[in-house]
């Protein structure tokens, strides 16, 4: 099994087969030390062949309801997923992006079983798909269910990168043209946002290495470079050069140029607060 | 159909009957395009005679709960909608302001089909309802299945126009004594809360045509005058003067004087950072 | 019973089964007033003898589950319950809190019932006894559950004192090393946030009487004083002294020392704003 | 309230009015009994207006299913009961059947809320018409709901006359041409079943009075006199003539004339056993 | 282990913590053979420690319904059990008592977890202490719920002895005033019945080791004695002697003189037939 | 579209897919004539590729449950009927079986949809590949779902043939070594037992072409020859010789040899009784 760390992510060389072997050595492990929940975890990890069908599994079953019920989500997400690998590689790197930022994550078993963020983000790259096969009411419908379920609301026509992690989630608005790059992290409450009325580009795009402090909010079209931080709570309502922190409402410019990406140090603190 | 722009709400022309004609062509649609949420488009629209009844129903499907089951919650929602026939003028008014004021929104059905923010609103216009009738103990049942469903918390004291919209929605919190004027547009995670732990008057008045910014706070019965644009991430603790900006954790004046509602434009920028 | 005031929680003079008895009554006059709900009092108050019961069902109510069901939940609550006295002590010492410092919380029983601050900091006081005794992967299932239900997302590791009141608690993150002391007032949407990958301590720990105002953020093993004040959507990075207020995105000091508690007079205004 | 006893039916002098008054004197009580279940008496009896608005939100709840649930089926089932006053007329003189012969059933209340035969028949006479409306779809998902739910299956063209008690009524079988009297009574395991495979008329005609034995079968186009009584356990395949016992595998007459309704004396025995 | 054979039960050498021990150990084979269903072993058996409390948590389980949910059954189910150590021994009896007669049932746990029959005589048994109690609303509604979901009527008021074992099950009915003594057999579909509309006394009185076949009815006041064998169907009307044979509808003493149980032996032949 | 009609089935003309397509055709008629249900159809036959596919989703829908939930059921039963093609052509012969036997049934979709007797066959055929399997643990676990949900128990080890009808199906049972041959119809309420407690072969063989009808038992190793018709409510203790007729309690043989089989003509008469 890989050491944990970010090194691997940052070269590419995920390996999506060894993650999903180190899934199944640990829900192993955690069935023999919890038997109260043994059949959790078989039912949602040691029975499935493969990590596509675990996770086509497991979000049909966090957004079963009677108006579409598990069985039937089940088989639209597993089409997805087999229609178009890409989804099933982010999701991995979506996997180590966690493993490797989040101290309180030791296992990968962790964010595919207990992290809503990540099965907002996964239920987002289904409806992204269905709404660019042009079944945008179902992608609709995908955006409400996830809304209600776990306080996440991400437009399916948002575009995500690879390795992304949206840590604790709630209250993560996503809009309709926003670009997120690969390697981007993501806190709880961060918005970003439209401004106006008027139709067309209107959202933020997020360079890659990003990290985007809790609170925070991006409004606009505006251009977030690379390996930005965005402290939490700020207000951003223009463009952040590459490589740069920022804070406050509305935010400025604090501090140097950053070394490495943010996304992976998840460093929040500013360098030069006077 | 009326087209899709502002000045009819500006104008009180809404039409509702209008908007429920509209809602039920939108949602035969749907059902033709996508057959696994036929039923759902007809259950939810298609077979109702009447907006009202179509929206006792959506509520008493979303608020559905062992404790209090969705045939009794209908009834009691039902009741509410024909003895006090300005809720459901209200809820259309909503329909409308979702529609006019949000660019991923081009359907009067999505927000009453999709929208938590529309959801929690009906549902607390009811829980307002029954507050006034004395029968607080329901009203707050109410508040507390909102609140666990769509992560916002209205007191069912507070009083709202017409015409609201609360875009995304997750996290806002309303206060007991609050007051929203009509036309007012309020984003995920703003605040209108209270100061202190005296009785009485403690939380905001909010001006009509309003645009409160995401994750704003206003504390204490401050006054927000007409036309106000609070930006996000604020905290605004003092009154605001008609037709200005504020911005800033504590908040400041920013800008000249606005033209126009900030909550029909939407317009998230600040006119003067320097 | 007990008049409401602050002066019981801070001289310890909790009465515990006064608290208890006072529900009792509480729920009987809801019932009483609302037949429809009478079974739902009954259920969640009426039938129990003791408020170590009624709490065990009341959570393993709304933490219900396919993969863990109400009854085994129960179990596990119960046993917790019975084992570790102080977590039930605790927990009136919080119904008090919500009762002494909310001016809309007029019963003992509205906590207990209705806010789901409530459920989900009783249900990670559980989860952390789990943690205590070894039990990790049902700790993290009982997060998980409580992330999902409520929006509140409490590390089972994380300490709390007793009295505490989680205000509406929407978006709520307390992180692994996080120690929070006696009658403290969280709003919604604070955070405790670490700060970097490191592993160890690298979250704040949080002095008794302090009150964090809605959407602050406090990041990093900094360490806030007793009866600090911060503001609402501040983002702390350093350490607070005690009896000083915090304000700002990034937080600087404001006004003067401050007499009393904050958490129980819960005065968001700023002394000193120029 | 009336008097306990059969004469109230056979003079038809059956007032509705006071059947439904009595069910809630009897719901009061029970709901003070056992407050356990005081919201249950309350949601199915003591809410409702009329017995046609407590029987629809019955049946709605005993058939509610993923496919169509509670708040559909409830319109369904209401607008049949207020297009054709027959079924409720129908229904009360049911509910008096009960109490009027079954000596365990001493409250009108008891087959409304507990008695599965009587679920069982209210839910046919609306999928009676339902099928004669021409919406046989419907009518056959009705019949495949009950049958799953209380295991009786009577096909949704049979027709039932008034005052019918089905008793205890698991595995009772009623098929597609069958017709059955006023004031008959039908135990459990009863067939009235088809013979052959053509088309047209198959199934038995029951008299009025008549009493079918519990586990009965009357097979094919027979004719079932007046006030006959059919031992348990039999298999009728021809004619049997008014006020007559029959008996036996394949059953023949036995004893002489019957005076008065077996379906009222509730007599089991054979006169004439050689 | 206990040998299986019948032995044990004839001579009341049953040693119920024995089977207790025994039910775990299959348990925990069972787990480890199938791990889809590992927690459903768990839950049900493996995580309680007396079998008083695994049967409370099953029959909660199956009845659980929103008018009455599993967390308030098992309180009640629970209480009965405690104050009442006659249930549970009548419950470690009536497992044996399949264990020994049902070739197909080689295991204790098998009746325990599958067996409809024994879920609804243990429900029956707990109804029967609520009715002597005087919680009779209770136990109708114990009743009721037992009936819908098992196709098994049992008045509460009726008495069973130890070791009984009800086959299959499936359309069950045992009126009032029945009376079953030990070690009886009863088949699916038999009916213990009254006769007529009197009240009192109205329904058998079955003897110890008595077996009666499938769908066999036995009507009226009737007295059968001590291992008596009822033929399947048959229709019996008046008392049956000791240690004889009945067939027919009606039925007719057929064969000779009984050695042994039938209950015990389940031989459903017939030695005289001509 | 095939005819209806018996003589496809009895020269093995069945053509799978025209009952598929068939199936298709009348569900996009249905859907279409009752909008309320669209979906309902959608899901159950119209999206899915093949009647295999469809059945799985079917049956893991009418077996779905806490302890194993509907998609870890699918993955289930779509194995087996991947790896046993012999399970899915049976299915389409019952099917056909049910279209050209009951007159009542006028469409192939009818017992695919509503009939819990076509429901409990195809659990069963799933639960007998199981027990061959070895995973007999699971194998009983399907069997008494069917059991609690359908009222009918048949035990998985016992094999039927091609082309079953059981119709209305509540309160069937079939033993263990139960051998049931191509083209049998089975009514509601048969029985197929066991006599005694002795192991190895003690349950009927029923040769082809069989009739058994409703309520009749047929008990221990005994050998129904082909195209025999058992009438209902018999008891059957002695092997019966091909083309002949059996009745009464116990069964003699009645009438002369009968031409044709029963399970297709479904007469129910007895051709002689005096």
């Amino acid at each position: 099994m890989r050491p944990k760390g970010e090194e691997l992510i940052i070269d590419s060389q995920i390996e999506p087969r060894d993650v999903w072997s180190a899934m199944r050595v640990e829900a192993a492990a955690a069935a023999s030390d919890e038997p109260i929940l043994a059949s959790y975890f078989h039912n949602t990890v040691l029975r499935h062949k493969s990590p596509e069908h675990a996770i086509a599994d497991q979000l049909a079953s966090v957004l079963d309801h009677s108006a579409l019920t598990a069985t039937a989500l089940q088989e639209v997400i597993a089409s997805a997923l087999q229609r178009d690998p890409e989804i099933s590689r982010s999701m991995l790197a979506d996997i180590c992006a966690w493993y490797d930022r989040d101290p309180a994550c030791d296992q990968y078993l962790t964010p595919f079983l207990y992290f809503k963020g990540f099965h907002a983000l996964q239920s987002h790259r289904i409806a992204h798909w269905l709404w660019n096969q042009g079944r945008t009411t179902l992608a609709l419908y995908f955006q409400s269910r996830v809304s209600e379920q776990f306080s996440v609301d991400i437009h399916p026509a948002a575009k995500f990168g690879r390795g992304i992690m949206i840590d604790h989630a709630t209250g993560l608005v996503v809009g309709e043209t926003s670009v997120v790059g690969d390697n981007v992290s993501l806190l709880h409450s961060v918005t970003l946002g439209g401004s106006g009325r008027g139709s067309g580009d209107r959202h933020p795009k997020i360079g890659r290495g990003v990290m985007i402090g809790a609170g925070a909010k991006v409004l606009g079209p505006v251009r977030v470079g690379e390996e930005v931080k965005i402290a939490a709570g700020s207000l951003v309502l223009h463009d952040v050069p590459d490589h740069t922190t920022v804070a406050g409402v509305p935010a400025r410019q604090v501090g140097g140029r950053i070394e490495g990406a943010p996304a992976f140090t998840m460093d929040q603190t500013l360098d030069s607060e006077e």
